[in-house]
This record gives C-alpha cells, sequence and structure tokens, in this order.
C-alpha cells in the first residue's frame, strides 16, 4: 500500500484515474455469470457499449487488454497470407503490425514520421497501387489516436480513401485511447472493426477489450480463416442474446462498465468531449508557455486526450519523470519505441477537473526547473488562463 | 444494485465469495504499470503464483479467463495438426477439446463416463498404441477437477502412466477449480503446462488466467507453430524478470491477486485443504442422507470444491435450483451439456465457513421438500454432525 | 483485519450486519457539512428519519450513540429534580434510570421481572398514587423493546394508562433495538419524545443518536432547566431547516443513513416487518425444539428483533457464546446485568435472510451439543420447516 | 452522488481529504463491540490517541464530534457557577465559552482581536486579578489553534502565565484542529484537559471527539459537581482498561482511526509536521503575491493547518467561495462570527501533497480573477517557487 501522503495523480495516458464510484462497482461482491441478475447486467453493458462505439450493429466484449481486441479483429476476419496495410502513426501502430504478422498476415506499411496522424493520401496511395482484379490488401489498419505520439487522425478521411480508391478491405481503427474522450462514430465513419479497451476514456481498470463489427466485417468472419477460439466473434452472438457470454466474463469489471458509462451519460457525451478540448488546449498553453515543442507537429492532429512534448535536445525525458513522480507524486507517460526518452506524455483524459490538471501542469513546470532544463515559466499561468475564461459546461449535482 | 435482504449466498463452483479484503483491493485506485511501483506488485504477484502452483519455474499471467489460459497452453507448445490426446471427464473437458480442434489441432478423446475422474490405465493404453517412431500424440491433456461433474481425477497417476508407456507427449493439467482448494503440484507431479484462473479456490473475481510451464514445454515452444501473440509465452519473459508485462495487465485484478493469496498464505495452504475436505466430507453426508445420488460414481473421486448430485429421475435440476434461488437467494450451479438439468452443482470452495456451509445445505434441503421431490430430511442434520464432530483447524485472530 | 476464512455472522442484537450498500456509501469522500451538496443530504436525512420513527414532527440527529440520545430525551425536557417514572423490564431500563440519576433527576422505579414487556397496568396504578394538585411525576419512561431480555412492550397500552390517569406526565420510549424491525409510530401512539439509535434495525454502524419530540415535549423544553448544550434540541431548529447542524455532523454515517432507508424502502417497511416477524417464529420453534426455555415469560411479549434464550441451571451461557465463536466465527449477545451468564440472546435483525439465519441456529445447535448442555436435537429443521412454509414476501431484483 | 468529473478538492479547514487507506477501514463490516477483536481495537486506538496527543496519561474517547469533547472537558472538572477564563481568539473560542455558560458555568473573557493568537500577558493579568485566597477561577480555555482566524497560539506561554502567577486554575486546551498538523504535548506543555476531533489532521470523518486528562484535571473531577452522564470520564475508566466501551461506540470510525494513526506513524511525525509546515509558507508566498491581507496579523502566529485570507474591503468572500467552488468544485472555508463573509480560508492540513495544494491555490487565483476582485496574479507561481526549493522529506513507498 502506497505510504506518501495526499493522492496520487495518474497521468499517464491510461490506465486513467478510477472515478470511486466505479471503485466502488468494481468492489462489490462477484454475481453467478449464469444467474438471471447477471443476464440484465451483460445486456446494459452491451448496449452501453453499443452507444460509447456509436454502432447499432453487434459488439463484442472480451475478458483481455486492448491488445486482445487488436488480435480478435485480425482473426476474425482474415486468413493466413492476407495482407493487412497499416499506417504506422508510431509505436502502437508499429505493435499491431507486428501482432498481424505474428498471427501470419502480411503487412505492408505506410511509413509515418510519428509526428503526425494519418495521411489519408497516402494511404488513398497505397490502394490504388492494389488495383486489378488481383487487389491483395484485406484490411486496413489505423489508429484514430495514437498514444505514443499525441496525434488524432481523421477516420472519416480515412475511409473516404477507401471509397475513393475503390478498394474493398476492410477498415479497421483503434480508439483505445480516444474513445470516451473523443468523439468516435463506428456506424457513422463506416469503419468495419473497431477496436477498443477500458482503461482510457471510459475511467475503468485495464482487462476489457472492445470490437465493433461491421456487417461486413462480420461476413468477411464466414470464410477468414485465421484459427480462433477466444477470440471467436461467433460464440459471443448466441449467449449473447440473452445476456451471457461463451466463457466466464470478467464480471467485476463489467459492474464497473455499467457504473462509468452511466456516469459519462449523467454529464451528456458532447460535455465529455468538450471537457477534453478544452483540458487539451489548456495543456498546449501551458507547453507553448514553456517554449518546449509538441512531439505532434500539425496543430490539428493533436489529440484531445494526450499530449506528447519533446524534451530538449540532450535532455532526458525519463529522468524528468523521475524526478516529478519522486518530487511530486505525479505519473506521466514515457516515450515508447523511436520516441524513448526523447517524450513525456500527459495524460488529460478520465475522471479529470481543472484544478488536477493545472496540478499536473505544476508538477511539470517546478519538475522542468528542478532539472534544470531549458525552458519558460508561465506554463501553468497560461493554462490558467484558459482555463478560467473558457468555462466548462457545468453539471448540476444531483 | 440488488434489492433482497441480507447477503446472497454465491455457492456455485466459482466465481466464489469473494473476501472483503480482496473486494477492498481490487476498489483501490489503478497505478501506472510502467512505474515502479508496479514492479514490485508484478514480481510479487508471479512469486505467489509460483507458489500456489507449486512451481519453481515459469509462471504466466494472462488478462483473461480460464479458457485463455486454456488456448495458451496449446499454441505455446503444439503445431498445426498435432495430436493432443484428451481425457473427456466431462463437459469443461470437451470444451477444451473444442478449443484445441478450432486452433487446428487433432482432437483424439479418451471417453469417459462423466461421472468419474481419469482412468490413467485408459491413457496408458492409448499412449502405447501410438508406439514406435511415429508417436504423433504430442500431448495428453487432463482436468484434475472436472468442475462440470464432481469427480477429481488423480494427476501423478496420469503422469506414471506417460512414464510407464515411455510416451514423450506433454502433460497438461487444467487445474482451474481445484487451485487453492485442493493439493496441486505442478513441479512434483511433473506436469509440463498447468492450466488455472483466478475465480475458484483463488477467492478472485474472474479475469485473469495462469499457466505454470515446464522446460520441457518451454522447449517444445521454440518449435511449435501455432500463430500467438496475445497467448505468446516468450514475449512475457523479460517484462516479468523487472515485473512488468508487455501489454497493459489487469492491474487491479493483481492487487487482489496479492491480497488473496496473503490470506490463504495467512491461513495456511494445508489448512485451507483440510477445510475443503471437511466441507465436502459435510456436503456428502448431507446427500446420503437426502437419499440422492452423487454425479461422481466413486467415492475417492469425489471433489473436494464441489459436489454434483443427480436430481431423481422425472425432476428438473433447473427447477429446484430456480426455486431455490427465488426462495432463498442461494446460487446453486447447473447441470453442463450431457447433464444439463440432471444434476445441480453445490460449490463448497474459496471464502466459506462451517455456518455458510449450513445455510447452503439448508436452502438445498428446504428446496428440495418444496419442489416435492421425493427424498429424505436430515441432511442438515448429518452435516451439522460431522462439522461439529471434526472441528476446523482454527486460525487465531490477528 | 481477520484471518478467519469466510464471512463472520455478527449476530448480536445489535449492532448488525451492515449491508455492503451502506458501507459503500459509508466510505465515501467526506464532504463540506457547510456546502450546498450537505444541504441536500441533511434534509434528506431528516425527512428519511422522520419516516422512519412515524412522525410529522421535529426529529433530531445526534453524532453520539443511543445513550446520548436517551440523555437528549432528558435534558431537553426536564428539571433538576423532576420525577420520572422507569419501568424496569431489564438491564438497559435499568440502565436510562441510572442516567437520569446521573443527571440530577428523581427516580420511581417500576419493577419488572426482566421476563416481561411493560404491565400498563402498573404504570397507570403508580400514576394514579401521584394524583392532586401535587403531581410530581413529569415523564414516564419505558423501552419498546428491552434489547436485553428479548421481551417487547405494548406502547399503545402505556400511552392509554397515562390518558386513563389524566396524567400529564411526558411518555419517553426507546425504541433502540426495534426501530425499522418491528411498526413504531411515534405519532399515532402519543408518544413526547422517541430515542433511538443507528446500529440496530436501520443496518448501520454504530454513531447516531436520533430523537423524536412530540410539540408537548418541545413545550416542556421551554421550562426545563437541566444545563444543556450538546444534546440542545433548540440549536438544532435553524440550522436543521436549511439541512445543516450547529456543529459538525457524522458526516459519513448520514451517507450510510441516507441508503439504508433507501434500501429499507426498497423493500418495504411491512415487509420489513413481516421478515422479521417471521425470523423470531423460526427461531422460536428452534428454540422450542431444542427444549430450552425463553427468557421472555410471555408469548405475545416476545420481541421480533432477537430472541433470549435462558441456558439450563448450572450451564454458562458465555461458555457456549465463547464455544460458538471460536468453533464457528457466529457472534451471539450476551446476559447483562442480573442476566449476566444465564441467557444468550440471537440477534435476527437487520439486514439478514433466511439462510443466514439457519446457519445461526445451526451454530449454536451444534454448540450446545459441544458444550455437553441438556438439549434435544432438532432446532434447525424446526426453523426450515418454518422458514419453508411461511414463505417471505418476495422482492424483485432490479 | 456527485455528477461531477473528477475529484472534489475539500479544502476546508476541516473535514479534511480522507485517505483511500482510511475509507476502507470505515466500510469495514461492524464487528461486536463486546467480543474479543474489539478489545485488541479499543485498546489499540486508545494507545494510538495517547501517542497522537502526546501523553501517557488518560485519553477518553467519545462518538461525537469535537463539541462534545468541549462540553466533555467542561462537566468533568468543574461544579455550576465555577468561574472560566477564555481567551476569545476568535469564533470558536466565543462558542466553547458559550457552551460553558449554557452548563451553568460563569464565563470571564479575554477579548482578541480576532486577528492573532493568544497573548499569555493577558491571561496573567487577568489571573493576577483573581488573587487572594477567594481565587474563584478554576479553568482557563484555550484555542491551540483558532480555526476560524488561522491563528495559533504559544500553549507553553499560557502554561507559563499560569504557573507565574501561581494561580491553580486548570488549562484546558482545544487542539482540534492542530492535532496530527502541528506538534501538541499534552503533557510536556503541562495542559490539564485537551480537547480534539477525528475530522482534521487525523484525516478521519467526523465523529469521534477526544479528551486527554491530567492527574490534576482527574482529581477535580471527583469534586466537579456539574451534572454529567454520557461525558463522564469515571464511566470509561474500567471498560477501557479492557479495551471496551461503557456504551456502544462508533465502531467503523475506530477501524479508521487505527489506520490513519497507521499512516501517520509510517509517515512519521516529524514529517507530518514539516509538510504541513511547507504547505503553509507555500500558501502564505500566494497570499503574498497576491496582496491580500492575511486575517492573522503577526506571522509568527499564522497556522501551519490553515490560513484565512481577508477579502478586500467591499467585496464578498462568500461570492468568491460559491464561484470557486461551482467553477473549479474546490471547497474552501467561510468566515464565521464577525468575520462573516470577510474571509476565507485556505485547508491545507490533513491527507494532502504538493500538486493538490498547487490545484487548490490555482483555482483561488483564478477566482479571484474571475470574480474582478483587486488583486495581483502570481500567487500560484510564487507557491511553486518555494514548494520546488524547499524538497518535502520524501517516503519510500511500501
Amino acid at each position: 500500500m502506497r505510504n506518501r501522503p495526499g493522492r496520487h495523480f495518474l497521468q499517464i495516458p491510461g490506465p486513467t484515474n478510477v472515478p470511486g464510484r466505479v471503485l466502488e462497482a468494481i468492489g462489490r461482491p462477484t454475481i453467478d455469470h449464469r444467474g438471471p441478475e447477471f443476464a440484465a447486467l451483460g445486456r446494459e453493458c452491451l448496449d452501453a457499449m453499443r452507444r460509447m462505439l456509436g454502432t447499432r450493429g453487434r459488439v463484442v466484449i472480451f475478458p483481455s487488454s486492448g491488445t486482445g481486441a487488436w488480435e480478435a479483429a485480425l482473426v476474425n476476419t482474415l486468413s493466413p497470407g492476407d495482407r493487412v496495410l497499416v499506417y504506422e502513426t508510431g509505436h502502437f501502430a508499429r505493435l499491431w503490425a507486428e501482432v498481424a504478422r505474428r498471427l501470419g498476415l502480411e503487412v505492408e506499411t505506410v511509413e509515418g514520421d510519428w509526428r503526425s496522424g494519418v495521411d489519408a493520401g497516402a494511404i488513398e496511395k497505397a490502394l490504388s497501387r492494389d488495383a486489378g482484379g488481383a487487389r491483395s490488401i484485406r484490411a486496413v489498419a489505423v489508429l484514430h489516436n495514437e498514444t505514443s505520439t499525441g496525434a488524432a487522425s481523421d477516420v472519416p478521411a480515412v475511409r473516404q480513401a477507401l471509397d475513393a480508391s475503390g478498394h474493398p478491405a476492410l477498415l479497421l481503427v483503434d480508439t483505445i485511447s480516444s474513445l470516451a474522450s473523443m468523439p468516435y462514430e463506428h456506424d457513422g465513419w463506416g469503419v468495419d472493426v473497431t477496436v477498443a479497451g477500458s482503461q482510457k476514456g471510459l475511467m475503468l481498470p485495464p482487462g476489457l477489450g472492445f470490437n465493433a463489427v461491421s456487417e461486413k466485417a462480420w461476413r468477411a468472419g464466414a470464410a477468414a480463416k485465421l484459427a480462433r477460439s477466444y477470440w471467436d466473434w461467433r460464440a459471443m452472438e448466441d449467449p449473447n442474446a440473452a445476456g451471457y457470454f461463451p466463457f466466464t466474463p470478467a464480471t467485476n469489471l463489467l459492474f464497473g462498465l455499467k457504473e462509468a458509462v452511466a456516469m459519462l451519460e449523467e454529464e451528456g457525451m458532447e460535455r465529455v468531449f468538450d471537457r477534453h478540448r478544452r483540458f487539451a488546449a489548456a495543456t498546449r498553453r501551458a507547453v507553448q508557455a514553456w517554449g518546449l515543442d509538441f512531439n505532434c507537429r500539425r496543430p490539428e492532429h493533436r489529440s484531445a486526450s494526450l499530449t506528447a512534448v519533446r524534451m530538449p535536445d540532450g535532455w532526458s525525458a525519463d529522468a524528468l519523470r523521475a524526478l516529478i513522480l519522486e518530487r511530486f507524486d505525479v505519473s506521466l507517460g514515457n516515450g515508447l519505441g523511436k520516441l524513448d526518452d526523447r517524450v513525456f506524455r500527459i495524460g488529460h483524459l478520465g475522471d479529470l477537473n481543472d484544478v488536477t490538471l493545472l496540478g499536473t501542469l505544476a508538477a511539470v513546470e517546478m519538475g522542468l526547473g528542478l532539472a534544470g532544463a531549458p525552458f519558460q515559466r508561465g506554463g501553468v499561468d497560461a493554462a490558467m488562463d484558459h482555463l478560467a475564461a473558457a468555462p466548462a459546461a457545468m453539471v448540476d449535482s444531483s
């Protein structure tokens, strides 16, 4: 158990701070997953996830991390040797490509610079090269929000790229670090398989993975030959219809899921999204005031759920993070893969308010000073200016 | 939230009643899975599972149900088309075989009668048939405790069958509903891969799957060609050594795991096993007094963690269970597969004491009466006689 | 923290088993007791207690034990030297009289036999002796349910005794161990001051004391000269009207109070009372089957919330209780005052269901056997017969 | 339940933010207050409070608010008509005097300016006037920390004033808002009765009141004639020796007390005090940067547990507090009595770390701006400078 006074600020880009109401729910006595009380819970959770994912179609819930939901998206729709086009926005796109390779798929990568969102034009170009009767690319995989770089992508533009090139490939989208923090529309955006997890905008601990599945993806599954058992969507179908699961679900996390979605919907999803935009804007003001570089170069690509900040050359981001953790009990996200030790990431998603964000930014500002890194003061001031000027939509307490 | 007065008695053979200390632990704020505090937790959990599983070797923890750990045992050790010998003790053995088939393995089944444990002689015979240079059976899969029938099996005898036939197949054992309720020794019994889950004797909610891995199984993995990513043991190796995981772990369930193992070890594993034996004996006295049949025919095969009771012919076990749930708020396990509506199963594992067991048996006795089923009274009396005569080893309160 | 497996059965006649929903509520973050969120809570709690106590008039909530509410009833209505008539039904009536003496009142006792409820005729007789202009008895104090003896009293009959004798004394009634377990009507029964506590039928931990106050008692308070500050009703009046308290309230217990009353009202108070009657009846069947004596001689006086059982002569009730606690982890109430070591008390109030009661009775039956006390088996059987035959009104789960 | 996103910042000067470990403890199942498990808890709590209060003598724990402990200090030591000298440092001193008057004591007040601590010289003068054989002042009552004004007092200097005047009056000290935040020594400072509560530095919800009692105060109690029952120290003596209480204690708050003291002692009391000094210093830097006045004029009197800030003339402190609560979900303390609407009070005591304090100060700074009050920016910057420069003593996580 932690011995430090006060509350830890978990400001990594997920897992996020789990609200008390959700922790309470998770801490309730486990129930019979084959009993009538569970059936109601199961149906509520599936419906809730439909609303969160923006679909009236099928959703699937796995006892797994988000990584598992990546795997499920692939094994349910593809066959050994199928080609998948992955846009490498950063570390997590690379990891998803790696999962595909391990499962026996052929991966074609569109290289990104790890400092911006998806260039839909590059996807269109790649798809155009895959023309004619042969058309071997079976799926295009992109991340709505690349957690390692802080860059969000325009999913409708990717959909348009597929449509423009008349390519029949499935569109697979990872919304792990954007769901319930940034608007997302599985049906509206024409996504075939969406991949999500519990531990970010949904304000839950890790342990649940999600898929949303279009009719086209479902039909593709009938012919898909990759071996699957645990991840098999079809095994879910009948039990899910009655509120049950084909194997023992993570009951207590489902208690939490029901409560977390209730909280989000009490706040109102538009307000939730506004709140995240507002936090992102305040954080960017702080970064600009400090005179530091954003990892994500293009302002319009910058994520509403996290901000990745580049350390000045020659300075260790990990040393800064360690100092901030030790001195101020604030956790920040680390640089991953190519960005190792080069960036630190401020998570501003999930169950968060203005003063928690300002406390976090204060820790960064003090930490930069203590580290001796070249920067200007004034980040917290700039963030306060923004937050004071731009009121959050208020929610009445019940 | 439940509206019924008093505490629900969750007496299915898992998930079991999660103790308050474990629920508290699970309800704590999620922490950074890449931070120093997590590293200590991760190491403690891996060590704790080594002790629970009886191994000094490798253990693997997945965010998954036990079903996932079945899949992991197969994909990490076998190649497409490999033959697996599965002893069909009941419904769950059949499901494991089905998993194997879906993953592209060839399954050879030793048929059981769903009313007893493994007949090691039948395994030896099957292995003997697979003689000569060709020896195509790569693994033998058995359940230590068949949750659907209430029959436990003699794992060392199965090991001996392999040894006696000089067969090099791997021995895969499922201990999902016996671990931490009945003695189990991965190393001592010469098991190659053990499969376990969190929601039974470990007194946790569902959501964690476990493997223990022998050196032989690990080496087999190097040549195993089944596709794997999420379940890949090797990806765990380096991060685990430092207390971390290759993808986001189910942090809050790990909080619970640490606490649950601490509780079991405070009680003392021998006492834990004795307690389960004692509950099983008391339950059997009740069943005998009622004049009902055990599903498991042979007394020496009857499980210490659950008792499956056959309804008199013509009577519905599910109707009885529904009545008991409605009238007494006690959940019992249902019959599965071939035993559908034929048996009800009393879980007497996990966090349980004498009076909870007696309340449960009272519910069954009253339920049998209300259902009008042919039976004799006196089951609770018989169980009381046993429990009063055979004191539990007492644990001092701290 | 407790090290014993399974859940402790807290079957003393209060504190009772606190339901999980209430424990959750109590474990929520404390709020500003002068802020707007608290105002709503304060009003809800005061209203809830009006409903529980059966009054449309004033209720007062103290951060205190029930003992404090005894004191408050006296100091707010009486002056030094005033005479109070206390009917000594048992230990707690005696303690209340002792409180009165310490506060400078003169106590006249109507002796009871500690084995029955109030004899209203005896009160009428005592009041008649106090006739004429002098009439010096200012208050009559009785317990609705004497927790030490298991005897309930007919409060309306006491009211009638006052009315019949035309005596102007105030009627003070303690409903500490009956409130929310047995019907109680402060207004309807013409009670002047009711005294209650949180830790019995209200299913809360101890720490809140309550008064309900008639107009007559309120007016008497204007002239009452006993010194008072903490317990002063008048200081509550203005802050309470706005939902606040004159000094810092026990905020977290108020969280629990709101939740507990919500639970009771979801069940429905008539069902709550029926449930307690049913548990009492089942317990009495068990006691009769054992061949033991009730401490409360007259069946119609026997409490619905607890049953006090006399040990056979020469046998120690405390030794039995210690044995049952050690062997079965069940707490029973001890004999108090004159009944020390002579009775054990089974609490069957609060958050309780059939199987918990049967587990408790099983512990008693096994304990009697182990103690070697003279008794007959069959108590649990008799209780099962009653509970199976007399269904509880069922509450649908939400 | 609250609907606002993120965690409320409860920065009033008590109740303070209750840490998760303590909330967990409070949310555990209530136990038998007459059983062996409770006896250990009771003893541990009494011992823990001895250490907190700095005494090897008697401590008393009441189920009550701190107000109740004020009353207990008086009724256990004084007789009707006794004179008490109260130094009116502010609102709470005045309230204590009012309690004394209501209980029938004669109060002599030393007027303070509500902007500083006790002037020990004024006490010495008042005592000197009460010379000769008649010496009618029986007790001197002061607050160690006046929560309404933010001024702390030099208790040893008050002791010296009594000693210098050779006056035999008892010294009664209220440490409600300083205990466990600022050093306090009941024995070492020669205090006769100390008054404390649970909801401030002890990091508990309200509901427990405490007294520490010197031998002299105990002996005075033998002759004290004020009526008392609930508050009677002597009734505690025998039960407390065995770990029990004379009436039902607030069991669940005692669970919390044990845990809270464990947490404080794991941190180390010197570190706890240093931390509070550091937070006070940072807060003062902010106030000075804003150009606002401290309510407490003399720097050396300023409290380490809270800072009362005066609003510029013509500006409403309550309007500012309401705005900050609505916009930023931060609760600040209000002005009380004479200071109504004139000051706001920042609580920096209890379970708190640097970033929570900075978030709080940011809310104040933004609020001042939004209110349009005359002030300078730079408060948060100044506080950051202080906190970054003056590292807290670090506590290793276990």
